[in-house]
């Protein structure tokens, strides 16, 4: 049998690196680490005839790095076990069959390391901060946003009517929610024509840019015809499922080069995310969904919110994902990463959010974000438009360096979203 | 806020049916289920003004049946949720946020039952078990074939020489490994060409149909040219990784209506299966995988290879796969199901697999499978050719009802390789 494991062994440039927490099942971690780097590439169960020593030494991975005590362990692959572009190869590698083998209890992909050849074979986001920022001839604040609430229920006009009532309201984005696509009472091109076209309306009375990012998930000639609707219709934006389509599909949607701005949602991601000994880190979710090239991403509310994250993780992939290089930090699971020309991804934070939010979200993410209120505009005692003008007054006053509750003296609308929700 | 607990509910024939495990966080199982049926339907986390009666009584979902005791939860989904025919937006619903709720530590999806209405609006297999049966002109028997091996490592000519050698001896079916796609020293197109001309020769020489299931895995419009390419050089099959592809692009491999029959991989299904409190059961998987229309899938070993998987369990996803109708079993976590037009799907048993293990996996799984032998052929101390020969021998002995040792005695390929592996 081959082995795998050499812990002097110093990971080359050129080498995919990828970290994993490792739980054995009945044999130790070293002989665990052997059968993760074998059926992660090119070994099997058994000896077998048809290998030779050529292909071992070119294509065997290296365990480097074994840490009993955390059971954290890193793997270098060599480039050549990949094709380099093609991201569901990538994964089914070593994100593939590793998880469902006997001798494994628990295992957790935390980070890849991508070297240039792999950087340089993913488009990345056409848009990034810059291009959204100059789209929206918004400079340095965060956009503020909402999603139609219900989820699903409104039929297309009625859905128009309430985007419009946020933008009016003054809000920067309006989105659909993950699981809004083309309902009976709610066709996806109706929806389109009449939410684009209130959308022009409250462009031109409020003199802001507003922005609408569609739903298109389905099956992928569908999203990209649906997508055609949108552009027909005047808009810059399409949404997607990232974990639901899968990254087959979000490459085609990236590479077919549509000319506009790629909103990622990640619902089911917390079904991989979730159990921090098992399945596959949102840090590697994200940094996926970047190289592909997706221009925003969710990735949290720094724990104010409804939905799981811890403030640490959150800041790690919003780095991950802005910045042109991230350290590696071996407490926070992150590897080393160069993002070479690949464009930073606008950070998305949604999920049971308020006005009260805001301070601690732009003191803790910084601004460039997005910050999504559904039930927080929606649920405001006067209703969407009221509640959207709350949150603009929120994010003014948060800008200003003002306390909410003193901006909310002389703003009734803020007031009265304090009263209902609080300050986070 | 809304209610969607009520016990007395019995689900309509039109509802979408899901069963989930769960753990709260913090809060009563009961909390935890209206929080659930909120977030995965038309709720949000507080009262908002855009909601009406009208939309409630039409969209609410019902939490019907709460087991205090085992923690599993049935809700029913009105059909209007849901756009039939879209798997990535009925999963963002039923599958999506909800994972990540913080109000919830675990959650598992254990089944969905799709009603008519959503069955008819999926394709289905093409072939199916009749269709594959017909094609190889095997009537009765198990398919027994080979991954070639090493995984990655081999050109396309020592590929294509691999394939051949296990075609004649006596294997029906050869198929790429999950993680080998086009790398750079053995190119797709070069190793479709090349594999499918030794198919032919071998099929001349031994009479026989012989089966290539190429790996298409990629981006959607490489795969569709990939598939292309294979049919071009007279293939009938393709392969792809369903999970690291993902829904979307499954269902246009599928409804390209390539008239190839399709094999799914199920390579990362682990991740979101292997943990019984948290994530997305196998079962729902293969189900997702029969409706979109995959003809052969995954689907374990029944506890006699190198991957998890109860047998318990894994004759209740191959019913389910094979079935016209599925009964209720409370304690498999499995759901009523009535298939209508869709047709059976062929089980694949891979991973760890020798000869010594086809009494049991046939005993068990019946006649209806592919067995598939990566290590357990090309391992076989005289090579390829001997092991697939032992292959086919043990599968004669098995269907002759003679015990492989005795039948050893007079076939040496498989005493050979009793002796180096066992009988499972």
């Amino acid at each position: 049998m081959l082995k795998y494991i050499n812990l002097g062994y110093k990971p080359k440039k050129r080498d995919v690196v990828v970290e994993y927490y490792v739980e054995p099942n009945g044999i130790s971690l070293e002989k665990a680490c052997e059968q993760i780097a074998a059926e992660s590439s090119i070994g099997t169960w058994t000896t077998i005839s048809t290998m030779n020593p050529t292909i071992a030494k070119k294509l065997r991975p290296t365990v480097f790095s074994i840490n009993k005590r955390t059971k954290e362990v890193k793997i270098a692959y060599p480039p050549e076990l990949f094709e380099a572009g093609n991201m569901p190869e990538i994964l089914s590698s070593i994100a593939g069959n590793i998880f469902g083998m006997k001798v494994i209890k628990s295992l957790r992909l935390q980070d890849i390391h991508f070297p240039k050849q792999f950087v340089d074979s993913f488009r990345g986001p056409k848009f990034g901060i810059t291009g959204i920022r100059k789209l929206l001839g918004v400079k340095n604040r965060p956009l503020v946003g909402t999603i139609v609430k219900p989820k699903v229920g409104l039929n297309a006009r009625q859905h128009a009517k309430v985007a419009y009532e946020a933008w009016r309201g003054g809000l920067d984005v309006v989105k659909d929610d993950e699981n809004l696509s083309s309902m009976k009472f709610n066709k996806f091109d109706d929806r389109i024509k009449l939410t684009l076209k209130l959308r022009d309306k409250a462009e031109q009375e409020t003199g802001e840019k507003k922005i609408y990012m569609p739903n298109i998930t389905a099956e992928t000639n569908e999203m990209l015809r649906r997508a055609g609707v949108v552009k027909k219709f005047g808009g810059e934006y399409i949404m997607v499922d990232i974990l639901t389509i899968g990254w087959a599909s979000l490459q085609t949607v990236r590479e077919a080069n549509l000319g506009m701005v790629i909103h990622a949602h990640r619902a089911m991601h917390a079904a991989l995310t979730k159990n921090h000994k098992h399945g596959i880190s949102m840090l590697t979710i994200a940094k996926i969904s970047r190289l592909i090239g997706v221009d925003q991403l969710h990735i949290g509310t720094v724990n104010v919110g409804k939905m799981v994250g811890s403030e640490e993780e959150e800041l790690h992939i919003e780095h991950d994902i802005e910045d042109k290089f991230m350290s590696k930090n071996e407490k926070g699971h992150v590897l080393e990463q160069s993002w070479y020309n690949i464009k930073p991804v606008l950070a998305v934070a949604s999920g049971g959010l308020y006005p009260g939010c805001i301070p601690k979200l732009v003191e803790r993410m910084g601004n460039n974000i997005v910050i999504q209120f559904g039930g927080g505009c929606h649920g405001h005692p006067k209703g969407t438009r009221k509640g959207a003008t709350a949150i603009r007054q929120a994010l003014e006053a948060t800008l200003s360096e003002i306390p909410l509750k003193e901006y909310a003296k002389l703003h009734p609308e803020l007031k009265l979203a304090l009263d209902k929700w609080g300050i986070a």
